[in-house]
């Protein structure tokens, strides 16, 4: 006799996606959430003034169906994010402006870019979504780094400034911190390159309404009392042929089957009792998580919407490396969403709050002009800090990672399962990769069940 | 009022090592270790017959005079690694035997080993080992893999086939899974490449009459009934300005500082209250230990020896990277030690042992000949499977690791102090590193203490 039927570690999407599954099917879970609330990388906030902004993952492409299919079912409404106008990109010191797909780039550096972006689409291609270990020459690509390829590539300063701003923009983490093949899997696993980075056509076309982490609330209130646990700190799963115990701060729970839905590298910090082989505890200390500060800069209005700039801007010279308009729907005010990613978190995460505003600020002013030195509010959120995600925007593999652990990222371990937007083959990293993966897990679970 | 003064958590050398220093100034201390035995990553073993045998770290050098002194101070005795006569080289079936430094290479690629060689070292001089961060274009060097340099600076395939064997018979892992950086580095902790590299006049000179591990076993004894308390796995180490309470599995001690001593990526798995700096939680996600399976051979004589072999062999064909000579002092019988190393390790770690053992052997026969055809005993440990471990010889740092985080490896956090011999800046991963890494966090508590 167990408690119940499964039990969820983790009270993100992923593990509420696979929740609800499993709950649809009439068995009994309990999902058991570290912190005081749900949505893991989805996070809530609001301005002085109340105006809601999102501090975490926030956005939602049209081909992410099955995240898009989930806001819909919970009622929940998208809308587009604002993207009429011209971007910028600053770069030795000079903003450029513009209307086409230059990302406004010398016409040299622009065209070393797209053959850049060909070379690496072409060779994503080949890769395998569900077994990138299996995929052409993979000990080959897999050793090499995306650093490494880029360097050997091409000599052009512009395009290599902007390879090494794109990549910390989409993965919070450096080229040379992830090998090329995993950034293969990766672009692959999103529809390419343009999809990516794209707003509108792309990953960032899409916002909802009151923010994303009502996806995960709205899941967890449908589950209804009992079922999700919140302020309860798994600490160790002990599992035989049986059963499995899932025990956390204050107490326990016995289950048929355990979903594990949180990062790689925090899965790997439970204990396991037996221990897990060495294959799956090698692969969890080798999928560091990305660095990122979001920050949210408010102004009175979106005064750059007035000189026909659509808010996105390309920063090759600074640490605040991607800006975006994140206005809220109805316009009452300006809000321009800023990240300091990869090394730059590194570097921002060591300044004050007020280091970190006023430095954003000076370049919100370089980017905007004058009109973006006196912001009306500022929040910031370090992921980096948090205790129970440890990073975003998700898990890379580096080096020699995929290759020789990759096998054990989302293959079950006799009653333990694992799910998490890491494992996702398709859309890796972004939310529609963690309700893939909490869907799958799930279904492993009504596999082996009875 | 704290129950001691210092808890140190870890009883392998880094951790005994500290706990001897500070109970010598009267400090009260307790040394918790979540094992029933003590020594860490050093481990007695033996032979069906009662042979011993070590399973873990064995070998210390001459100029690890920490360690040494150690050694001498609890009675203990080395005795000189069997090293008379030829070792053997197997390189695309043929075995070389040799007699000098060239490790039986042809002419060609002994001279361009040995080129590689000098301009790694050339690279390694200016580095600081107290702040590799800091050495000069480090950033330029990080971001480089060390198997991107290798692959850049020679063609030469016997060449490279010999540093892809040397690297994973130094730090059980690849030379895409390191940064070039670390590489230099710990190349230069160790008195550079033939230091590390060598058995007489390098690291492999001498051995513990009886092993290793009765250093820490000396060590606990001395330090007395109740100081060291096995069997109890830390899990939580509350801190705050005035003391410090370590948790573990059936109690806890608080105390005016702690001394973390297992190795980084367990230290990273432990909770801390309040949470650790994203800087230092994003270190000890990216110090993976490498990967190795350590195999004692034994036969009813070291025949090698008759054919005038030293037992030492380089393996550039298949798993079994290794060999040495192990025979015990007595010579009562003659023993093989090898290693399944790096990349060879994950993949001889889905092998059974008998298949282990049978495809041990099939090499031990290619090098030895016939006579290794029939070993009167077999035994192995795989050091990536042992839970309070998770992988030997030690961490390592891939691209941009020590530059982005290195300098919260050892930095004290408060209360918490950090040791284990991925934190000393002289012979690093090293028991002579794990010593000194002892006495420095002893110094600093010392120092911090009124």
């Amino acid at each position: 006799m167990t408690d119940c039927d499964v039990v969820v570690v983790g009270a993100g999407l992923a593990g509420l996606a696979a929740a609800r599954r499993l709950t649809a099917t009439g068995l009994r879970v309990t999902v058991l959430e570290a912190r005081d609330r749900v949505a893991g990388r989805n996070l809530g906030g609001h301005l002085a003034d109340g105006v809601p902004v999102e501090m975490g993952g926030q956005w939602i492409g049209r081909p992410q169906t099955e995240v898009l299919k989930l806001v819909d079912e919970l009622g929940l409404e998208t809308f587009p994010t604002y993207d009429r106008g011209d971007g910028v990109t600053l770069y030795r010191g000079k903003v450029t402006r513009y209307s086409d797909e230059t990302f406004g780039l010398s016409d040299d550096a622009a065209v070393e870019v797209g053959r850049l972006q060909q070379e690496l689409e072409a060779l994503a291609e080949p890769v395998s979504l569900s077994s990138p270990w299996a995929s052409p020459d993979a000990a080959d690509v897999d050793r090499r780094t995306l650093d490494e390829w880029l360097r050997a590539n091409t000599d052009d300063a512009e395009a290599l400034a902007f390879w090494n701003a794109v990549v910390p923009a989409l993965f919070s983490a450096q080229p040379a911190e992830m090998s090329l093949l995993h950034f293969l899997f990766y672009i692959k696993s999103g529809g390419m390159i343009d999809s990516l980075v794209a707003t509108t056509g792309g990953a960032q076309e899409l916002r909802v309404v009151g923010g994303t982490h009502q996806i995960s609330e709205r899941i967890a209130a449908e589950l209804g009392d009992g079922i999700v646990r919140l302020g309860s700190p798994v600490h160790t799963i002990v599992h035989d042929d049986d059963h499995v115990e899932v025990v956390f701060d204050g107490g326990s729970s016995t289950a048929a089957r355990v979903v594990v839905a949180v990062p790689p590298t925090l899965a790997g910090r439970l204990r396991y009792r037996p221990a897990l082989p060495g294959s799956r505890d090698g692969l969890t200390q080798q999928i560091p998580m990305g660095s990122v500060i979001k920050i949210q800069v408010a102004y009175p209005t979106p005064f750059w919407r007035d000189a026909g700039l659509n808010g996105f801007a390309f920063n090759l010279d600074d640490e605040l490396g991607v800006t975006l308009d994140n206005s809220p729907v109805d316009g009452r005010c300006g809000v321009l969403v800023g990240f300091f990613e990869g090394a730059h978190a590194r570097t921002a995460a060591a300044w004050t709050p007020d280091e970190r505003r006023a430095r954003a600020v000076a370049s919100l002013v370089t980017l905007y002009g004058p009109a973006a030195a006196d912001p009306i509010d500022y929040v910031e959120h370090d992921w980096m800090a948090e205790e129970f995600t440890r990073g975003c925007y998700g898990g890379r593999l580096g080096a020699g990672v995929w290759t020789q652990y990759g096998s054990a990222l989302s293959e079950p371990i006799g009653r333990l399962h694992w799910a998490g937007a890491e494992t996702s083959d398709v859309w890796n990293g972004y939310m529609d990769g963690a309700v893939r993966s909490g869907y799958r897990a799930a279904a492993e679970v009504l596999a082996a069940t009875p």
